[in-house]
């Protein structure tokens, strides 16, 4: 009420700063199975958070409706008016092209062809928009505010379901000609199957390190008088049950741990990258980053890339999102300026 | 004598090219067996060629020296004057900082280590210089003027005694962090074996598919009534028995070919790299081109890079040479103007 007077007598056009004054950017994570919104004010910091589930929903248009609600609740939440809303970015769990703002692919849980998320980003909310695979928003996400700031090469590596690569080369996101750069998971080392992997099917390296591989091995070993852990345990229970002394689980531990290890040696022989992150529900297990960590000591001094856990854990593709979306909002100033 | 007559004769400071108006540069080629040198004019069109053994030799001074008389010699070939070279680059068989001009490390071949190459080039030149490794030169050799013209992505690999690749991203070469980008010697896929090797040995991936690699297959499979080619044979006449039909040669090309395709396959999975060209005296072998083609299209269509010879052969790191060395001329130019 105060301020609302002091507001009113104020003769300059430097008012002072009230609630309405600021402004916001949206970060977006749309995933299979979770959509995840963050409100932050333009120094990034998280005002506000949202979440709701996008089980069994594969529309774009529906998808876009639902970050629409978020966004207004968002702003509710805020008590801030529509017109503080800056500029939003979105992370899509696939094959994303930048320029164009279009998602090109993804995985069969969401089933999206040809996508143009911008476009419609900025259709229904009326303010600039960017897009981007969700593992290199991660990526951005650690390198402004968590295990890899500050860093201009590195790798981060998203191990949840599947396994994916954001790779960032002299400070820059590196995307590929076709924008599928880090797509390891058909990625072949010692001790993945050979045979060729039909397309949409997990691939070699993602059978052994990914959440749905580490379960399928589980129930192959399990026997019921050799653990107490059921036979539809998840990767993380799995893991945590290595930990815990259990034999037939440690196998797969070490399975797993020595098939990632391999791949991260081969990327930091290709690209000579001296810091790996590991991100995602399964990757951001300690049991999984120790062994794994081991392995690649054992392997000498050629290649010795330092491993480290997302510090940012399930918010590292939020906040890059919330950054992604700062930048649209500054680009879009200067743009315009 | 009509031209010397005009030249003479003529006021302007234009006056018309004769001979002795040309400018050039030099590129190097060093090698642990040979040193290899080209004159070039300012279009990049060589006009002489020269080469010297440098078996036995590791000392880099040794190495200034002969790179000296060579010089001398294509600049008299030529009929040019000490003061027509306007600049020299030069590939060296290691780890090389380009923007210090040191190579830091080679293989035992030579034995260098922190070697201020660039510097020793000018010193003994008086023209600018500039070093990058002997692959990543071949790569802008083969960029420029080779298999990879115009195109923005694409890895060479050099197949000679051991295995290196040339990485160009976005139009750019990428040397890495430390310098040591492609060097994929080590590289870990499905049949390498998986011990860790000492610093200094032949990695995993070279193993198999470097030239010292395949000869030494050959040693343990060579059984003297199962082949007409004797025991010491090279790789290539082990690859040109392959072809003739002989099945133990045939067992090892098929290996090579399939250890290769496992690397190739796996570059193209991080990098989303659409083009590969394969040089080296062991690469450039059509047989073993042609069979790790075939082994990468039964793969499917998940990465499907196209795999190329190189075709500058033996000249693409002279080529290379030539084209920074033009490139170091043109930035000093800028820099004194």
């Amino acid at each position: 009420m105060s301020q609302q007077q002091l507001h009113s007598s104020n003769t300059t056009h430097q008012a002072p700063f009230t609630t309405s004054d600021k402004e916001y950017v949206v970060g977006a994570d749309i995933g299979g199975t979770n959509l995840r919104l963050a409100l932050a004010d333009m120094t990034g910091t998280i005002v506000a958070k949202w979440s709701v589930s996008t089980v069994g929903i594969r529309d774009a248009h529906i998808v876009i409706g639902l970050i629409r609600d978020g966004v207004e609740h968002l702003l509710q939440q805020a008590s801030a008016p529509r017109s503080s809303l800056r500029a939003i970015a979105a992370g899509a769990p696939g094959v994303t092209d930048v320029n164009e703002g279009i998602v090109i692919a993804t995985s069969y849980l969401m089933g999206w062809r040809e996508v143009p998320l911008r476009a419609l980003l900025e259709s229904a909310l009326g303010v600039p928009a960017a897009v981007d695979n969700d593992v290199n928003i991660a990526a951005i996400g650690e390198n402004w505010a968590g295990a890899a700031r500050g860093t201009r090469d590195f790798v981060f590596l998203a191990i949840g379901t599947g396994i994916g690569a954001g790779i960032v080369l002299n400070g820059r996101l590196f995307r590929g000609n076709g924008w599928t750069a880090g797509e390891i998971g058909y990625m072949l080392v010692p001790g993945t199957p050979e045979e060729p992997v039909e397309r949409g099917k997990p691939g070699a390296l993602e059978d052994i390190v990914g959440g749905e591989g580490v379960k399928a091995q589980w129930q192959n070993l399990w026997r019921e008088n050799s653990t107490t852990l059921p036979r539809d345990a998840t990767a993380t229970q799995i893991f945590d049950h290595a930990l815990d002394g259990n034999p037939l689980a440690q196998a797969i531990l070490q399975k797993s741990a020595r098939t990632l290890a391999y791949a991260i040696y081969n990327i930091s022989l290709i690209l000579n990258c001296p810091l790996f992150v590991l991100g995602g529900g399964v990757g951001m297990h300690s049991g999984l980053c120790d062994a794994t960590r081991k392995i690649l000591e054992q392997r000498g001094t050629r290649a010795q890339p330092q491993l480290v856990h997302s510090t940012l854990g399930a918010d590292a593709q939020l906040m890059g999102a919330i950054r992604l979306a700062l930048d649209t909002a500054d680009s879009r100033l200067s743009l315009s300026s």
